[in-house]
C-alpha cells in the first residue's frame, strides 16, 4: 500500500488521481486531501476515501465543511497545505496539483521531509527549482512529473546516461489564438481565449497556453527536472498534440513519446512508476490521422514564451517575478479588467521594476511572490 | 578489445561496419572477414586490418587474392564463410552482412558455438528464425539487428517489460514506384526499379523494396526478434522516412525511434550496445521537415507484401519458399529476363507448387531453398 497526501483533489488533475486511488484500492490509500472551496466535491472525497486529515482554502468553506463531518479534522490555508502535505505517516507520495505559486512551500516541506513527490504544481520548480532540485537530490527522493510534455520526456530519457543526451524537445499546441495573427489579438474575449483547441483544462492554464507563457514555464520545469541547459531545451509548434516530447540522442537517434491527449497517462506513469499500468487509452492510428505537423514557435507572435525562458536563463528571482505579474494578470484579464495583450505588458512592466536584492531562498521567493502580485493588484484591478 | 568476425566486408553494410572499426582501433579488432568476388576492396581490407583468415565466393577470386597476399589464409564458398563465422578465438561478435539465404548457416554455426550476432542478414531470421532463436535463448546470446526499423523497435523496448507492450509498428517508404498505381506498373524498367526514392542500396533489398515483399520480410524479423505474435506487429506507409519504428504499450503511450535515414545508426547501435556512441548524424530538426506523413499499406498494391506476412504465418518451410522463389525471381528481374510483374507469379507459383514434406531442420531449410531455387531457375531463365 503506497500512502497518497494529494493537494487539489477537486480540481481537474486531483479527481483523475482520486479516480485511480478508487480504481486500485490495494495500491493507494488516500490520506491526506485538499481542496480550495470545492466543498460538495471534497465531502465525495471524504464519503469515498475517509482521509485522516483535510484542508481548505478559506474559513468560511472550513465552517461549511466542519458542520458535514464534525468530526474530521480539518485545516486552513498555507498552514492546512503545509499539513496535508507533510502529514505523519509512512513516506508515501505527495501529489501536488495545486494551481499557482501556493504549491510551492507544500512540496518544499514535503521534499525536506523525504517524501517523494508526483508534481502537478509548475510554480514549484518554476520559481522554486534552483532550491527544490537539489533538495531532492541530497535526499535521494523522487519527483515526478504529472504533465504530459514533462512525463513524455521521462519516458524517452528512461535509464539512459545523460551523457548520451543532445537535447529535449517539448510540443506545444498553439493555444486557443494559434490561427490569429499578432494584430488580431487586440480585443479577443476571455471566452474566445478559454476554447482551447485541443482540450479542455483550467482555466489559468488555458490562457497561458494561449499567450503561451506556459510553454516558457514548461521549458524552465524540463532545465530543473533533466538538468539540461537552456540551449539544449526547444519547443516546437505540433499542432495535432500527439507527440509529447522528444529527446535527441548523440548517436544520431531521436526518441519520441506519443498518444492522444489524455492526462490519465501522465498521471498513471507518475503514480506507477517504473511500473506501466494497463490503460485503455484512445488508440493511436496513424494512418488514420495521416500525418503530424511541426512548425517554429514565433517569438514575436509569442513575446512571453521568450520572456520566460529568458527569465529562467537569468535564473535567481526574476522567474518568481515573472510568475507572479503573469498569474495575477491572467485573472485580471479573465475577471475582465484588462485585454489579453496587457498580460504581457503587465509581465514586462514587473521584469523591469522588480530586481534580485539578495540571495535566494524560498522565504525570499514567497515575499518577492507577494511583492509582485499586490503591486499588479494595485496598478490594475 | 572486441574480436569481431565479419561477413560481406565490401557490401554497404560491410564497408561502414570497416569504417567503424577503424575510427575504433582501441574496441574493435577484424579477425576474420569475407568478401564475393570484390577482390579489390577485400585487398584494402586486408592491407588495413590484417585479418586472420579471409574467404571469397569463388575459386576465381580465391586465385587471384593469393597472388597478391601469398602468406594468407583464404578460403572459399560456404566452408569458408562458415570458418570465418566460427574462426577460433574469443568468443567476440559475428557481423554477418550477407546478402540471401547463404547468410544462414555461418549464423547457425555462431550461434551454436556461443557467439554474439549483430544481424544484417534478413534471410537468416526471414527463413531460419524458428530454428535460431530458441538457440540464441538456449545460448544466452545477444542476436541484434543491424536494420533501421529492427534496430529503432529495440530502442523503444529498451528496458520494457514484454508484458506492457502492445504493438510493434514498422515503417515503409513504399519503394520506388509508390507513386505508381498497380496497373502501372506493368513495363517498368530495372532502372526505374532502382531508383530508391529516399536512399541507396544494394540491387536486391531496392527491388524487395520495391514490391514490398522487403517490408512482409521485416515483419516476419521482428516477429522472431522481439517474440511478439503477427497479429500485433503492423507496417504503415510513411513516404519522408523519418519514423523508423513504433512501440505501442498498454498504458495508452507510444515510443517511436526517429532519425534521418542512416544506416550508421543502426550498426552503432548494433556494435556498441548498451553504449550509445557519439555520431555526428545530419541534425533532424522537425520544423524544417514540417510534416510527418503516414498511410495504410495496400496489400492489393502490394501483394507481396501480404504473401509475406502469410508465409511468416503459416510457418515451417513456407518462408524459405517464399524467400528462394523471391530471390531468384528479382535475380532474374535485375538480368532482364522476367517483368517486374512476374515476381510475385513465380513467388505466388511457388508457394502453390512446394509444400512442407517433414520437420524444418536446418538442412532441410537448405534443401528446400536449392529446390525451389533450381526450379525458378530453370522454368524462367
Amino acid at each position: 500500500m503506497r500512502d497518497i497526501y494529494l493537494l487539489g483533489a477537486t480540481g481537474s488533475i486531483g479527481t483523475q488521481v482520486c479516480d485511480i486511488i478508487r480504481a486500485h484500492p490495494e495500491v493507494f490509500n488516500l490520506v491526506t486531501a485538499t481542496a480550495h472551496t470545492n466543498i460538495k466535491q471534497l465531502r465525495e472525497v471524504i464519503n469515498q476515501f475517509h482521509p485522516e486529515y483535510v484542508s481548505v482554502g478559506t474559513h468560511e468553506a472550513k465552517r461549511e465543511l466542519q458542520e458535514l463531518f464534525p468530526n474530521q479534522e480539518i485545516g486552513v490555508g498555507e498552514t492546512g497545505l503545509i499539513k496535508a502535505a507533510t502529514y505523519e505517516g509512512s513516506d508515501g507520495l505527495l501529489v501536488n496539483a495545486v494551481v499557482g505559486s501556493a504549491g510551492l512551500m507544500p512540496t518544499y516541506q514535503a521534499v525536506l521531509k523525504g517524501r517523494d513527490i508526483a508534481l502537478a504544481n509548475k510554480e514549484t520548480l518554476v520559481i522554486g527549482g534552483d532550491i527544490i532540485m537539489p533538495l531532492v537530490r541530497e535526499k535521494r527522493i523522487s519527483l515526478l512529473p504529472i504533465d504530459s510534455e514533462h512525463s513524455a520526456l521521462m519516458m524517452c530519457l528512461k535509464n539512459e546516461p545523460k551523457e548520451s543526451v543532445t537535447s529535449l524537445i517539448i510540443t506545444a499546441s498553439g493555444g486557443s489564438f494559434r490561427d490569429k495573427t499578432r494584430a488580431e489579438l487586440t480585443g479577443v474575449t476571455v471566452q474566445d481565449a478559454l476554447l482551447h483547441p485541443n482540450w479542455s483544462m483550467g482555466a489559468k492554464i488555458t490562457i497561458d497556453s494561449a499567450t503561451m507563457m506556459n510553454k516558457g514555464f514548461e521549458i524552465i520545469e524540463a532545465h530543473h527536472l533533466f538538468d539540461v541547459p537552456y540551449n539544449r531545451i526547444q519547443a516546437v509548434l505540433h499542432q495535432e498534440s500527439i507527440v509529447h516530447g522528444l529527446v535527441e540522442f548523440n548517436d544520431g537517434s531521436m526518441l519520441a513519446h506519443m498518444g492522444h491527449p489524455d492526462m490519465r497517462v501522465p498521471i498513471n506513469i507518475a503514480l506507477f512508476y517504473p511500473k506501466r499500468i494497463p490503460y485503455q487509452a484512445q488508440q493511436l492510428d496513424l494512418t488514420t490521422l495521416k500525418k503530424l505537423q511541426f512548425d517554429r514557435v514565433s517569438t514575436k507572435r509569442y513575446p512571453l514564451f521568450k520572456l520566460a525562458i529568458e527569465a529562467g536563463k537569468t535564473g535567481g528571482i526574476t522567474p518568481t517575478i515573472l510568475n507572479a505579474a503573469n498569474e495575477v494578470a491572467v485573472m485580471l484579464f479573465l475577471n475582465g479588467k484588462i485585454t489579453f495583450l496587457q498580460i504581457e505588458e503587465i509581465v514586462l512592466e514587473c521584469l523591469n521594476k522588480f530586481k534580485q536584492t539578495k540571495s535566494l531562498t524560498i522565504e525570499y521567493i514567497l515575499e518577492t511572490d507577494e511583492v509582485v502580485k499586490d503591486y499588479v493588484h494595485k496598478q490594475y484591478s
